[in-house]
């Protein structure tokens, strides 16, 4: 099974945009046990375009085409397609009517020129795009046009991810599982983990998956902000056992630090635990400048946890909004233990919740000192039950990793602490 | 002037990594005139690597090839194109001397599986790699082997960034200005627009560009969350002039759109605007959930502008940080005009900020009414001269996109009103 995807977009190539379909497809299939062989940008023009699908279908079972679905004069991938296979196109009733449902909801006319997304080649299959205007296209190649002895699936999806990635998980995944099916098992599983640095990571699991891996487990390890990411898999008759008793033995080696399964992030699993436990959250941040309260009211229903996060980035907010002491500012300054339990202690009590987390540090360029240099944070913990905490970390990095690192480290505390009260409040048996 | 790229490494095609080396190469040579035809990821696998470079020096001036010349099993990029080229491959005692100097500043004998790095295939030039073990290699490839009429520049450079980039900037920039000069002018410039959709921007300037564009000047828009990059290019004897004469008819026809050239971030421009004016904001946030505060406080110089970002995600934090009336909210609710200029109003008044900016809606995906649907935004803005104001927007988007696009209006809402103070309040010249 030979996997060709083909990018197309001058802003690939110009380094306008970063190629983030590239890797968002070869995970996604690598998840479902299929393997990329080769990934191609090419400009938006007409002769790119044919010249590289026709390559890619002279050797590939399945070829993906991104982008240049849209209604603009420089979106020629549908065209340019339909004329290489000898296609004609023609309107499709159903895509018309979803898009005038879609600019109607939006109190609009049907614009002329968004009417060419209706075009569909013969024979092709509409994606269905729930999400957008322009529909993903699937066809199928005759073995003999481009290649011999199979035929080949062409498929071409829009290039706004909140658009292709629905319809590759809803649509083209179980597509290619009736069209393409893998002929043996295979199985992968990705435990994120959060709090040890890549190698250490690898050194701790070393040892106990060495008999595993020697059966044919492959183990990877990708790092993130804040997080490693621990992935196995296998192919093979016995693939799901040998995952699934990976798993167990990666669970068992770091029983703190495997925070989530799959994409799962660390706000989704905070969100859940806090409302398992019915229990409420504010936040008061300083130098990550509300990226916490960001990424809470990301997760669908933090509404239902989440009271309020204080960003509170001047010492006057600090004071007016948490009740922060001037002479604590004075004596021990902003970023410091004192003022981030005073910061979480004011938070906790200015909105009545359960838990809240403080972050007040030093995010840089500029703003180090000797004794605290750019990268400082203290992170505090209050909560209903006994005294607030807070703790150091030194991140020194570029302002964005800072604030995504430090506000990693900040859910994590978080996390485990929920996690440890969660397990004392349990109820025993009755 | 044909250029292609071809990325090497499993991690590519597995979805391990992103494929940061394809924007960062593509936009550097985009910087210097150049730009890319073709960009390919292939995985660590011999025959990948002869295929794909040979197919690409069948059309291209100059391959440019990373990855793949580190000391592991699955380095081949070295071996393999010298073996494709027919060229032996020689110890050069230099590079071998870099090595040795490399590990002993690190108290260690040179690996031996290390010295195979200070391999060259013959006639190449190496290119020292002062931030690692691996050099970079330039081989001139002679017309007539892969393509007739001219020679070929193959370069192959290290994988990790830090090796990579000071490697292109310092060695491949300059040999190229050497080697293959840029026989013509070439210019081009990113115009960021904000509020209008991609069809409609295109629709505008369709016209006012027409002759430019017959003369040969190319436009391109870009979609992103909230924004249109138009992006103007040319080659020839008058590129210059032509992409400063479409800039100036963009800025005309779009008086009112057009934020920020290049790169340039709305955020950044705010914060900048802030700063010139040397004005402070605070901001109100409910459904954005802090998106706002993140995007400003990304800025560095942020904290000299920005006081204070109030999430207040519950009713009663609207109350209690904000003054917002209960009489309000049980009469308008929280997503209306009245809560958004009441939010806008106490952000104010409770930091001292010259400007406070409000978001209330629903982001979804539950919470709507038919009065009031997901998607429903209203954006208030507070100032220290005049009457707060709030406009209603409607984003039926995915909840991420939904924060995104909001958080783009209210920057955009925000910077015209900045824009118009700041011309109203300049000084006549004296």
């Amino acid at each position: 099974m030979r996997i060709e995807i083909i990018n197309t977009g001058d802003e690939l190539l110009l380094g306008f945009r970063q190629n983030t379909h590239q890797r968002w497809l070869g995970r996604r299939l690598n998840d479902l046990g299929y393997r990329v062989s080769r990934q191609v940008s090419i400009p938006d023009n007409g002769e790119c375009i044919e010249g590289a699908v026709a390559e890619a279908l002279s050797r590939a079972d399945l070829v993906i085409v991104t982008g240049g679905l849209g209604p603009t004069s420089d979106d020629l991938t549908r065209e340019r397609i339909a004329g290489l296979l000898g296609l004609e196109l023609r309107t499709d009733a159903n895509v018309l009517k979803h898009l005038d449902a879609f600019f109607a909801a939006r109190n609009r006319q049907t614009p002329e020129r968004v009417k060419v997304q209706a075009e569909v080649p013969e024979g092709g299959t509409v994606l269905p795009n729930p999400h957008g205007t322009a529909p993903g296209l699937a066809l199928r190649v005759e073995a003999g046009r481009f290649r011999d002895g199979a035929d080949s699936w062409l498929i071409m999806l829009p290039g706004p991810p909140r658009e292709l990635y629905p319809m590759f998980d809803e649509q083209v995944a179980p597509l290619l599982g009736r069209e393409r099916p893998l002929s043996s098992e295979s199985a992968c599983r990705n435990l994120r983990t959060s709090g040890m640095g890549e190698s250490l990571v690898e050194e701790k699991l070393d040892q106990p998956l060495a008999e595993l891996v020697g059966r044919g487990l492959g183990v990877h390890f990708c790092l993130s902000p804040g997080g490693v990411d621990v992935r196995l898999a296998c192919v093979g008759a016995s693939a799901n056992n040998m995952v699934a008793e990976a798993e167990q033995i990666v669970r068992t080696t770091l029983p703190d630090h495997v925070y989530g399964v799959g994409d799962e992030l660390l706000e989704e699993v905070v969100v859940r635990t806090l409302t398992e436990a019915n229990a409420t959250l504010a936040l008061a941040e300083s130098c990550t400048g509300g990226l916490v309260a960001n990424r809470i009211t990301n997760v669908s229903g933090a509404s239902l946890v989440f009271l309020a996060g204080l960003v509170t980035y001047s010492n006057e907010a600090k004071q007016n909004f948490l009740g922060v002491h001037e002479a604590t500012l004075a004596e021990h300054g902003a970023v410091s233990e004192e003022t981030a339990c005073q910061m979480a202690s004011g938070a906790l009590v200015k909105t009545g919740a359960d838990y809240a987390l403080s972050i007040t540090g030093i995010a840089g360029p500029t703003g180090g000192t000797p004794g605290k240099p750019v990268g400082t944070v203290y992170i505090g913990l209050a909560s209903k039950s006994g005294r607030p905490l807070a703790m150091k970390f030194l991140n020194p990095y570029d302002r964005e990793t800072f604030k995504l690192v430090t506000s990693q480290q900040a859910l994590e505390l978080l996390r485990r602490r929920l996690t440890k009260d969660s397990v004392k409040n349990k109820k025993p048996p009755a």
